[in-house]
């Protein structure tokens, strides 16, 4: 009898899958993988930060076979799963497999070739760190333990595929960062130099956000969009600046809330905790909110 | 001697095992395994949207089996864990394990009969996702890498073992979500069509709300209680309608905060970025903050 | 070809690391790992809340050998991670191999003696959640599905380390409840008995808090540092009490900022939701926002 009950259940289910549309994908070709893309991610943080993940000791006579068999293995497997998400975009529609498959490899190679300029720039990330938090005790700790840099690092690797437009995979990378450590950068946000969130969990970074060097995030910051443009349709009108520019030297502190894409905060400003911003801010300047009026009572009377 | 002093810390901690009451789970029957839960949920977010988590392309001959496989697997674990549950239920210890068999058999047969009406909430779900947000880019890309998809897609499958009483499971499935994506919507909620959470980190949904349909939420956003009422005892009441009532086509931006079991957002209505409310608003209404006072202050003088 | 462009690419990534200073640890010492350090506590986990997290029946008869085995498991490998954390601490590096690795076993050895201490605190942790929220309708819930006492659990361990000065180790296992959980608990924070964190997603609780017993916080809530002191150099001063004292009885809810080393909310008080706070309460005092003006607007005019 349950043979029977669970056909029954098959088959419902199955008929579904004819009449649903949207959320099958049945005979398409496939998508890139979740987990090839996780794999993919982890082999990088191993290549981008060498010697902090290993259980092993990593030696200097190691260390070239360990990272070419890393790249390698990143070589194989993103210049397939590019090629998996270029056969979904639009915009390339016109192309055959061979040529997608020639594109897939030429963005992988330029992932690859943007390593040691990532590395750099995390290297000065790392340093961010430790120079903004009083509880950081060394940059080792900063590697080992600390969320925002593992989201700023795949925000990194995920923004060069991103400008290369490859869809879909860049938002896999950090919807992954944002799974482990509550920070969600878009890989379309533009991020300069020595960029350091604390604590992180609810940070929101929109797609169309700039940023300058030498910002710092704390938890809780949302640089997101104010309202969306609607075309005579009713249709939101995608791919315009919705997210504000935040200059070089900026401190944002946690729960403030950052609106709109003409917003901008000039350089060496600061925005208070929890202050709410739909405008913009010269440069030089400390936004705070007027200390909140508070009631106190006493809970015995 | 480290023999010895192992020794020792052994039998110092299961002394505690006979001492204190309520954390120690030994000779009881099995609780229900959050290992198993987490397998049965990852079972049935393939068989919801197939094609999208399989390595290998999912053919339409192929597919006929892969369900039926993924359908049986889910049968037998969902029934044990269940059966598991079920044992633990004071509203149910009158009954032998025989009868709680079957019933675990018919509660799960129910969650299996109620995946095609999951599905099609499911493929409204994933439309209000990409009708609500510029930067989602296609339906592929909100079921791949939208974390208030996942988060929805757990509630609903677990509201569906609330809803027939079911202890300890549809919690731990929310929570496996809410570790997942930083969305805690309790499995007692009920929530309408075209339901979409944008970003989602610290969303938190209790276990009273009411939720119309083609409502949207944005990170942050609290639907919670207001105050509990204790019985002459001073013991918490439990049972009551404690969260709020959010009516159609509501908007509610991040971080606002809505408490109360008699609050009560009429339909059309949109809530503010950090707005604060405790009490009713009607239809058609929008309710921000009175921009609140900043102090700007130049920071070189 | 592709031979020719990652050999380079391979070659690039190692010249640089040669010069990136400080994110490169290549033969040096092996850091502790994640991924031991994960085991770790996850063995702990089981030891502490025995018979929750097996798929099997835990009998009386059993328990002993499962303990025994788990414990054997925690001393070999918490000692060897141990070890590798002190060769970085600079206040031992006067220390040679030989006395690290005493001292590494009997740090391992104190936290194993401290964990009937720590099952006791716990053992009021569950009963604080229990009777501080209205949807838990069982001890097993929350010690099977409860963020909070997850990340209580690991900090309270974590803690029994930074007590004893080793670094790194104890940060590492926090953020792994941080990652799981959206709580950001700092090893080094003072709690007391009966602590009960709900919802959670986002809590942040700094280094040098001190919270006392019977206190009650929500998601959101921060209790941070306001303003961090620099030496003559510029550099921040670094070990000095930044973060609030909370005394006892006290509850914190959703949202609320508590910022600032000299900041103590008195005994028996209540902090409302989204309150901001930067001066000490006195005790059996209520603190709400005065609540804040909001404008409405009927949308169809």
């Amino acid at each position: 009898m349950q043979k029977t009950l669970i056909a029954q259940v098959v088959e419902d289910t199955l008929s579904t899958y004819e009449k649903d549309g949207g959320i099958n994908h049945i005979e398409g070709p496939n998508l890139p993988s979740r987990e090839g893309v996780t794999e993919i991610v982890t082999n990088l943080l191993h290549v981008i930060f060498p010697g902090y993940y290993e259980k092993q000791e990593l030696s200097k006579a190691d260390v070239t076979f360990y990272i070419w068999e890393k790249i390698v293995s990143v070589y194989h497997n993103l210049s397939r799963e590019v090629f998996k998400s270029l056969r979904y975009d639009p915009k390339r529609k016109h192309l055959d497999d061979e040529s997608l498959s020639q594109q897939s490899v030429e963005i992988t190679i330029n992932l690859l070739h943007s390593l040691p300029k990532v590395r750099e720039k995390l290297s000065k990330d790392v340093e961010a760190a430790y120079e903004g938090d009083p509880a950081a005790k060394s940059f080792n700790e900063v590697i080992l333990s600390y969320p925002g840099l593992e989201a700023v690092t795949i925000y990194r690797i995920a923004h060069e595929l991103h400008i290369q437009q490859v869809p879909l995979i860049p938002r896999i990378m950090t919807e992954f960062a944002h799974t482990r450590t509550g920070i969600d950068i878009h890989p379309g946000a533009e991020i300069g130099e020595y960029f350091f969130i604390d604590h992180g969990t609810g940070v929101v970074i929109g797609e169309t956000c700039q940023i300058g060097n030498n910002v710092r995030i704390y938890q809780g910051v949302t640089l997101g969009a104010l309202s969306f443009k609607k075309d005579k349709d009713g249709k939101l009108v995608k791919g315009i600046k919705r997210h504000p520019t935040i200059e070089d030297n900026v401190i944002i502190y946690a729960g403030a809330t950052i609106l709109g894409g003409d917003t901008l905060i000039g350089k060496n400003s600061v925005v208070g905790g929890n202050v709410w911003l739909v405008e913009s801010v010269p440069p030089n300047t400390t936004v705070t909110l007027k200390f909140p009026e508070l009631t106190y009572s006493n809970q015995k009377t």
